[in-house]
Parts: structure tokens; C-alpha cells; sequence
């Protein structure tokens, strides 16, 4: 019966993020095992090859092996999946606003940008995998949700559940916050990313939800470690991840270094907004580039790696070497030839000039290089700029401050950070995660504080800067002050189509051919009704599924519950992204033109409407907070006798501010049903 | 101009946080000093006149300082604000639900709240001061943003601007927030328990003003307590917080280690909703008790603390002293009589028939320690249960798992809070901040995910228990099935009164005399305009200021932007809670009666409307989301010239479940505009 559903549902529902959990810990897990390995295996082959002073040999074999990764993942990214290119941040929080942009969820995105970002990483170039992580486990996470991929014939019958909008919607959440727990292994950090950053729409059953696949992350992520720690992974663990080792060094602190923390976070918001602002620019040229062709894409991809290249090998030499002391409490780190060494673990590790060149060189390779046809993330570059300028400033500040070096280093990456991404709590918490230290937490704070706030005077945070530039008619939070003075029914996309109650096919086809709209108004009059009035608001893509189904009237007479017995409700479950029926596609006799369908049953009789004088800063609170695509504006002399009933739709795109992106963006959503 | 009255407005924002955050440090802070030294002074006068073997004098003197004190709360509790009795944290919860319950917010409750917590804690009852300190934390905020108390001429003009409903809700979410960290050092543990417990309407720019809050806090309890670590607070940080000392323990486990964790985790779950239902009997049984009068409050608060007295006195001559053994690595600690002590700092360091004993003496007494007329908390007493079942369950298992009994006892304190509360990434978050150990997060997780779905299929979390005794009519996230298939109609709440757009003063007065609504519908029809159709929604209090302003008009027409000449906004700013005018209080003459009031230009022209057809789910839903308080029915007929226009509201009581518990709320909620 009924509750047999039910339970099903509700144990799908925990399955599925269970799986998206298990899935993500693997890939991530993965990911890493093998840009370890490759990157690994480059490493001591160059290093080999400098061992026995064969200096040109290994800057040959460094910048071929480079160059070869770094071509394969452009070629894959250009010829397989553009989705796939960049960090997938963007597009996912896009998403999660309700604009789909088209193939970000597909199978092939998803091969092209595990497989992509592997080898750009291992390449060398200055990209990390966090943000494909994140996308990668969204991807995997849509696919579930979807049941499979048709086209691939890898479909489970028992996921029908979850053809739904909102259902495939929390999972991708589930799913991004399980990406960025993979990536950072920051369980708690994971979640709090997903609600911060993320999700439009957040309801507190999802908070609990994402734990759990967060939880199944760690879980898996610790299993597969302490696998790898029995010395079967290859070269596993033998780089890793960026950890900041600020456990064993002293942590403590007074209100005296609290000018020192502030003035770093300053720094950090002035950085990171010129960050946003000269990304911002590059991309620009890079879309000019990029959209040239594909020879184009690979030849820019190309050249940053050659560039990131000459100047990984050409770098170290302009620093010197100190000979090891001999009163050095450990043996001295080497491969292979003894008296090499920066003063380790000391706060005179390393010299201001390297800090320096390390700092420009990051800063800027960063932003060069995240634009290129491959999958690149932000969050690497960025913590590891953010962590040299602030060691860099520990040098400085000398005697000044009894602060650790290593944990200027933390709160640089912190500032940094802030003044890029403009998150808070989830930062904070990903990088107490990321040391393993709570005491830190008032200095982060304070830093993620300052440097946000200063940020945010110059410009939008990075993700919101990359989604304008992609076009996506992003529904912000906040109404603009001159939306208080507009109403709603200033904005209404007109001139509206609406159909009758029992409507003639012909009429339907014609509507659905000459208009875009993916809703429509249903309206009642005579003779069915004593006066006209609207009776509710009915889907392109419904209507599509009665057209195939040619459930036609040859007389216009209310069918009641009969019309449902020839339909299930597969048939309207939501199809996978970019797979909704066409118009075009379905063929209509002439004969079949001429009768009717009794759109009755099929029509959401409950919309959420508006009066015609609601003001469009309230519509759009309204979208924001119902996750609304259509509102159903309702004029206030409705039902009255003489006049046609006008209603109309207030559509998401005229709500946003940016009208030239609009038009980008209705081509880029086609897929959608907005 | 307006761009500075924007400015002042945001500034004002973040220095009301700025404040609420200092307030909170050092409210929390004074609190744990008071009570420290308050019960430490007690316990070193027991203690000395144990030594001298005087045990009877020890006991009377215990008995009659806890005694004193637990009168005292009773007393100021019973006497001087009833409503500051308990958490606290339900009423505040509710209050964000939008559940005004009387003199929650006033100066006497914050008082009573802050004195009334300090004695009952000091008299060693088992009640917390967590909860008191979210309330108290809350109070402040709730005063702070209504510009004060007038009562007691503490009022700052400049705090005009929050004298509106969604700056002083999002005041108190920060509060709350501010309350926790302050009672647990937990900043981040904070924001998540507001985010997740306590606020219904979430914003993500909340997100990063209770962060900001929180942050305050810490700096300000961290500066104070390095003010008392140079010896100036008494005996504050002689006894302490509770700490989990795990930090120097090994905390390595394994896979291996999983199945005990998830019993942990089950019995966790059994026990936390046993306690709930048991709790919940037992304040069945107290609130009859307590509204037999302040007598028989005062009786009960004192029956308790004579048994706590007794038992506290009474059970350690249970247990069994060990001689300190020779080979000890430290000197055994002692108070002046040396030999006596308890294998500390081993997994033996208590014995299973203490821990059993002390675990008994927990559960039940915390059960009975609630309800009683005084400030009492929740979360030490249930922290304390579940850390001694945990490590009972530690001793049980023996060499079974190599996990560290300390660390049982955490996981055990994780799944009781996680069987009572019910809360998952806050008390996760919470535990990691008290305990300052990260690699206990996937353990904690587990513990929690489990014992939470244990207890979820039994009851509800204890809050909500508590606000169902008390009768709030609190709004949940969710529909109950029944609700899809009514429709608002079916619960609208008539017979409906509106006011036409130009009013008869008498008829506005009857209305409002013979009915309690708080919102109204106006109706525009001839002869100012062609048919009837609603034009917009009004509030009483809105009305009530235009009744004492005598803005009245002697013959009926249109007075257009005239009407605010002799009204500002600060008229229409909202008061303080439970100082809402009367309709009674209002005198207007015969004369008056007669006159004419243009409701125009006060009335919300774009209210929040819904179809008659729109189920009550949705309704439901639209609440929620939106934060509503009112939501006008819209007829679809509604502009028919002959028919009269039937508009209606949807208030919230009817959408609640419980019926019976919707009258006594209508009477807890007299001060609110619901």
C-alpha cells in the first residue's frame, strides 16, 4: 500500500546519499592515488636525471611529460565535454539556483573531468582539484538521482523515485558538500560549504542528510588510508595533500598580536578583491580565445603549461643553497647528495626573496592558468598564494610578534581565501579541519572577518564573477532597491499564451511552437464554467507528455479521473538534463489537430500566486525562498464577466538585473523548464 | 539623505551584534565566576569540616547553604517573572517561529534568569547553565533591539531602526548563537546550533552575522580568562567547565572499533527517548503542581534539592576507598589527609558499580531537576548522563576494543545528546570544540547519526516536548499528509471582518472590539472604484495608531500621501513585547464615531495571497519559507460585481495540528500580532 511507498522512498532516499557518500570517498580517494602517482612517477624520473647532473635530460623529460598531460587533458575537455572546463563550482551553484546549464551533469563530463583534472594536476600547472571534486561528486550525484544514464544503458528501475526536481536538487547538495569533504577530508566543513556557499534553497531535513554523506566520506576516505598506509598505493602519501603541520608548533597568542592578525587580513581583502577583478579580466580574453576554436583552446592550454614549466624549473636556481650545519639536531632531507638543505622547521625555513618570488609567481599562475579548456580548481592555488604571503609577512614582521611562522601561513591562506571566496563558517571550519587545531579558531575568525568584509567593498565573490561572465540569470538573495518600486505586473513577459480548460490541439501546437514559455495559464469560462476565472497553471513539458500520448477528445467534454488511466506517473517524471521532450519531435495528423484534450487533470490547480500590485522585490523574495519558476500573477478583477481574463507568468529571467545576460541565458537553458 | 540612513542602518546592524557578542562574553563569563566561586566557597567549608571529622556539621552545612540557594531561585523565580523559569531555549525557539510568549524578553526575566541560574547552579542541583545562558543571550538581544526597557528609562534613540520584526528576530537568532558559544566556548558549535535548532528562517547573510557575533564572544572570554589565569578570580578555574581531557589520550581506532561505537550509539538513542517521555510525564505532574500556586512551587524546588543533598552527601560512602599505591608515577591528589583516592588517569580510574550508580543518580535526577521553578539547563546534566553510561559501557567491553575509556565516555555524551536533542552538525561541532580533538569527528558522527534515527522512530526532540506542554503553536517545516488534501478554504478562520478602503470610525472600533484578529482585508469597491476587488491587507496595531492619532476625516474621501503629514515612522515602529496598545485603552468620542478614516495609505497593497484552491500544505509551506503571519485568500470570483467579495486570512493557529493546545496558545500569545 501507500506506506509500503513511503518506506521505499525514504529508504531510496538514504541509499542514494549513502551511495553519492561511498562514490565520493572513492573518487576523491582515487583522484588523489593517481595524481600522486603520476606526478609521483615525473618527479623521480626529473629527479633522477638531476642526480646524475644531467640538467638539459631533465628539463626535457619534466617539460615533455607536462606538455603531453597537460595536451591530453585539453583535447579531451575540447573534443568530448566543454562543460567540463574550470573549476564546476560555478556551474553547480548555478543549478542549485535553478538554471541548468546544458551537459553539466552528463557522463561524459564526468569522465572528462576526473580524467582531465588528473592530468592537469599531475601536469604541474597551478590548479587544484577541490572544485572538480566537487563537481565530479554533483555529476555523480545527478546521474544517480536521474537513474543512470540512458543513453549508456546504465539505468536502475528502482531510482523513478527521484525523477523529480527537488529530490535530484538535495542530492546534488548532498553531493557537493560530500565533493568538498573528499577533497579536504573536512567531514563537517563539507556540510557547511554546501549551505553557505551552495544551496539556493535550504531546508534543515537536508542539514542532517548531508552529515550523513559527509560521515560515509570520512568513513571511506579513512578506510582507504589506512590501506594505503600498509604501502600498496605506490607513491600515495608520500607528497600528499597540502596539510599545514601546525599540531606540534605553539599556538598561543595575546590581544597584542591581534593588530598583526588584522592588518594580514586586510592585506588579504586587498589581494584577493585585485585577484577577482584581474581573473575576471582574464577570462574575458581567455572566452575571446577560447571561442575562436578548438585549436585555440589547446594552443592557450598549451602555452600556460610551457610557461608554468620553464618557471617551476628555472625558479630554484635563483635562490641559494645553505650548506647543512653541523650541529643540526636531525640528519639533513636529501635525495641522493648529502648538504642540500633551507633550514627546515624553523621559522627561518625559508628566505624572504624565495617567499616572495613564490607568492608573484602563484598569484599570477593562478590566475592564468584557471581559465584554460581543462578542469582547473581555485581553492589550491589560492590557499597555497594565500599561505606564502603570509609567511612572507611573518618574516617581515620580525621580533614583532611571537607568532608562529607556520601559523601566519595559515591565517595568510585564511585571508586569502576570504577575500576570494567571501565564505565564512565553512572556511573557518574546513581550515580547522584541514590543521587539526581549534585553538586557532578566534584568529581565523578574525581574519576571515576583516579580510571579507574588505573584499567585499571592491567586488563579487569569485564564483558570482565566473557565473556572470557565463551568463547564468543567477537569482540573488536580495531584491535591489528599485525593485520596491516596480510591481509585478510591470515585469510580466507578454504577450501571455493561456490556454482553456478543454483546449483544441491545434491551438496547443501552435502556442507551444511560437512561444518559449515553459508554463501556462489554464483559464475556465462559459460554457463550463458561470464566469471566466483561471483555474490553475500547467507545464510545457506535461502538455508535451499528453501530445505523445494522443489522449485527444474528438468532443470538448471534461474527462475526469479517466484521463489518468492510459498514463502513469513515470511518464511525467522528470527527464536527465537535456533530454526533455521537443515539440518538433512529436507528429500530429491533420485530423488529430482538430480535437481536444481536457487539460483538467493535468494542471497544478494550487499554484503560488501574486496579486497583479505585489511588488517585485517581494516576487522575487518569493522565488527565492518557494524555489518558485513560475508565478501565477492574477489580475484583481479576475472573475469579471465582460473583460478577458489577463493573467500572466512572471518568469525568473526578467527578475534578474542584468538584462544583456538574459538573452545569453535563455539560449544556455534551453534544457530547463525556468 | 537616504544613502546615509542606509549607512547608519548597517552600521547599527553589525554594532547591535558588536554589542550583543560583548554582553554575551561577558555575561556567560560572570556567570561561570559567580557560580564557581558561589559553590566553590561552599565546598571548601564542607571540605574542611570533613577533614576535622565533623561530618555531621559538614552535612547540615551543605544542606543548608543548597538549601538557601535553591530558595532563593525559587523564590525570585515564583515571585518576580514565573516565564524565566526552565531552559529557555524552547521559548526563544519559538519566538523565532514567531510565537511571542509573554515577558519572555523583559528586564525581570533577564534578571531573574541570570541570579536565579547562578544560585540553583551553586546549590549542585542537577540542572545546567547552557540553556539559561542562550535565553539570557537572547533577552539581551531582544532589549537591545527594542531600543531598551522604557519601564526602567533605558532607551537610546538611535536604536529606532529595529523596531521592527526581522531586525529583532535576526537579533535574538544571534543571540542564541552568542548564548551557546558562550557556555561552551563553541563559536562555530554556536552559529550551527542557531542555524540548525533554533532559527525557523534562515538567511545566508545571517549566516555571517552570527558568525561575527560568535567570533566576539570568543575573543572576549578568551581575554578574560587570561585576565583570571593571573590569579584575580577567586576560585574560578579551580573546578571548571567540564572538559574532556581527550587531547593527551590516544585516540587512534579501527575498523574494528565500528560496532561498538553503533551500539553506543543505539543505546544512546533507547535511553535519550526514554528520557524525553519520561521527562515529559514528569512536567505533566510538576505544571500541575506548580499551578497550584507559588507555595507549592517553592515546596517542590526544595523537596528536590533536599534529595539531590542527600544523595550527594549520601553515595559516596557507597564506594570503596583504594590506598594509594607505592609504585604511583605522581603523588596521589589529596585534600589535607593523604591515601585516599581512585586510580585517576586510568581506564580503572572508576569503578563499574560507581559509574552505574552515578549514571542512575544522573538520569533520574536530571528528569526531576527540570521542572522546577528556577532557571534550570538541559545540556549538563544530559552530558554528564551520557559520559557515565559511556564509560560504563567502556568498562563493560573490557579488552574487547582498544578504544581509550575516556573516549567512550565523549561517544557516550554524543549519543545521549544526540537521543535527546536530536540536533546532528551542531552538537557534532559542539563536542569537537569542548573536547579540542579533531580525529574524534567520524566517531561522533556515527554516534550521533545513529543514536538520533534510534530516537526519532520513538518521540519528538525534548524541546519540542517541552513547547507542546506549553502550548506554543509552533510551526513545522513539515506538512502532515492530511494537509494535501484541504484546501485553505476549508480552514480559514470566519466569519472574516474587512474594512471597505475609506472606514466609519464606529464600524472600525466594533470590529476590532468583537474580534481578536490582527489582520484585516480592505476592500475597495464603488463608488471610488468600478467593482469590488481587495485592495490590500491591514494590521490592528497599524490601526491602533491611526485610532489615537485621530486621523479622522468628517466625510469620506480620498486623503493620498496628506495622510502621513502627522505621522512619522517611529509611530508605526513596533513595541516592545507585550506592550502593544489595546483597543480598550483608546477614548473616542460620540462625535468621533461618525468621522471617517482613509485606510489607504497604511494598508500593504502587495500581501502575500493565495488562490482559494491553494492547498493547505502549500499554505503551510508558504508560511515557513516566507516568515508570514498573515495570508489573504483570494476567491477566484473575487472581482464579481454583483457577488460580495468574500476575502479571508489564513491565520497560523489553524494550521497547526494539535487543536486542543491552540486555545491555551491563543492566550499565551495575547501580546503578539500573530
Amino acid at each position: 500500500g501507500e506506506k509500503v511507498e513511503i518506506f521505499k522512498y525514504i529508504f531510496m532516499k538514504w541509499t542514494l546519499c549513502f551511495l553519492v557518500g561511498v562514490m565520493g570517498g572513492l573518487v576523491g580517494f582515487f583522484i588523489n592515488l593517481a595524481v600522486e602517482n603520476v606526478a609521483g612517477t615525473k618527479f623521480v624520473i626529473t629527479s633522477n636525471l638531476m642526480l646524475d647532473r644531467k640538467f638539459m635530460h631533465a628539463f626535457g623529460s619534466f617539460a615533455a611529460i607536462n606538455l603531453g598531460l597537460t595536451l591530453f587533458s585539453a583535447i579531451i575537455t575540447a573534443f568530448i565535454s566543454p562543460a567540463a572546463a574550470g573549476s564546476g563550482i560555478p556551474e553547480v551553484k548555478a543549478y542549485l539556483n535553478g538554471v541548468d546549464a546544458p551537459g553539466i551533469f552528463s557522463v561524459r563530463t564526468l569522465v572528462v573531468k576526473i580524467l582531465g583534472n588528473i592530468s592537469v594536476v599531475s601536469a604541474s600547472l597551478y590548479v587544484g582539484k577541490a572544485g572538480p571534486m566537487v563537481h565530479t561528486v554533483s555529476c555523480i550525484a545527478a546521474l544517480l538521482s536521474q537513474g543512470g544514464s540512458k543513453k549508456y544503458r546504465l539505468t536502475w528501475r528502482w531510482l523513478r523515485f527521484f525523477k523529480n526536481d527537488r529530490d535530484r536538487r538535495d542530492l546534488i547538495t548532498c553531493g557537493s558538500a560530500a565533493g568538498l569533504a573528499a577533497a579536504f577530508r573536512a567531514p563537517v566543513g563539507g556540510v557547511l560549504f554546501a549551505l553557505e556557499e551552495m544551496a539556493s534553497w535550504w531546508r534543515s531535513a537536508l542539514l542532517w542528510r548531508t552529515f550523513f554523506t559527509t560521515a560515509v566520506v570520512a568513513v571511506i576516505l579513512r578506510g582507504l588510508i589506512d590501506v594505503c598506509n600498509s604501502g600498496k598505493c605506490g607513491l600515495f602519501g608520500k607528497g600528499g595533500l597540502i596539510m599545514f603541520d601546525v599540531t606540534s608548533t605553539n599556538t598561543s597568542y595575546h590581544v597584542a598580536d591581534v593588530p598583526i592578525v588584522l592588518l594580514l587580513g586586510f592585506i588579504g581583502g586587498l589581494l584577493g578583491s585585485l585577484y577577482n577583478s584581474l581573473l575576471d579580466k582574464t577570462l574575458r580574453v581567455y572566452n575571446y580565445i577560447n571561442n575562436k576554436g578548438r585549436a585555440q583552446k589547446i594552443i592557450l592550454a598549451c602555452t600556460i603549461c610551457v610557461v608554468t614549466t620553464f618557471l617551476l624549473f628555472g625558479l630554484p636556481w635563483v635562490s641559494k643553497c645553505k650548506p647543512c650545519p653541523a650541529d643540526a639536531s636531525e640528519a639533513c632531507p636529501t635525495i641522493g647528495r648529502s648538504g642540500n638543505y633551507k633550514n627546515k622547521n624553523t621559522d627561518a625555513e625559508f628566505q624572504p626573496t624565495s617567499l616572495l618570488i613564490f607568492f608573484v609567481t602563484n598569484y599570477f599562475l593562478g590566475i592564468l592558468s584557471y581559465g584554460i579548456a581543462a578542469p582547473t580548481g581555485l581553492f589550491v592555488p589560492i590557499i597555497l598564494t594565500g599561505a606564502s604571503y603570509g609567511r612572507f609577512i611573518g618574516r617581515l614582521s620580525g621580533s614583532r610578534t611571537s607568532l608562529n611562522h607556520g601559523l601566519f601561513a595559515v591565517l595568510g591562506a585564511a585571508s586569502f581565501l576570504g577575500g576570494t571566496m567571501r565564505m565564512t563558517v565553512s572556511l573557518c571550519v574546513v581550515l580547522l579541519e584541514i590543521t587539526n587545531n581549534l585553538l586557532l579558531l578566534p584568529l581565523v575568525m578574525l581574519v576571515l572577518l576583516v579580510s571579507k568584509t574588505v573584499a567585499d567593498m571592491f567586488n563579487n565573490n569569485i564564483y558570482d564573477i565566473i557565473m556572470k561572465l557565463k551568463g547564468f540569470p543567477y537569482l540573488e538573495a536580495h531584491a535591489e532597491p528599485y525593485m520596491r518600486q516596480l510591481t509585478v505586473s510591470d515585469v510580466v513577459k507578454g504577450p501571455l499564451q493561456s490556454f482553456d480548460g478543454i483546449e483544441k490541439v491545434q491551438n496547443i501546437v501552435h502556442v507551444l511552437k511560437t512561444t518559449g514559455h515553459n508554463g501556462f495559464p489554464v483559464i475556465d469560462g462559459p460554457p463550463f464554467s458561470d464566469y471566466r476565472a483561471w483555474f490553475g497553471l500547467i507545464l510545457r513539458e506535461h502538455i508535451l507528455v499528453l501530445l505523445r500520448k494522443k489522449n485527444f477528445l474528438s468532443v470538448p467534454q471534461p474527462t475526469g479521473t479517466d484521463a489518468f488511466k492510459q498514463l502513469s506517473s513515470d511518464d511525467f517524471a522528470k527527464k536527465g538534463s537535456g533530454k526533455a521532450d521537443k515539440i518538433e519531435d512529436i507528429e500530429i495528423t491533420e485530423e488529430e489537430m482538430e480535437m481536444f484534450i481536457d487539460l483538467h487533470p493535468f494542471t497544478n490547480a494550487s499554484p503560488y500566486t501574486a496579486g497583479e500590485t505585489m511588488s517585485l522585490a517581494k516576487a522575487l523574495l518569493m522565488f527565492r525562498e518557494a524555489g518558485l519558476r513560475h508565478l501565477l500573477v492574477v489580475p484583481k478583477d479576475s472573475g469579471l464577466k465582460g473583460k478577458p481574463c489577463s493573467l500572466c507568468i512572471a518568469l525568473r529571467v526578467p527578475l534578474t538585473v542584468h538584462v544583456a545576460a538574459v538573452t545569453y541565458a535563455e539560449a544556455a537553458c534551453r534544457g530547463n523548464s525556468n
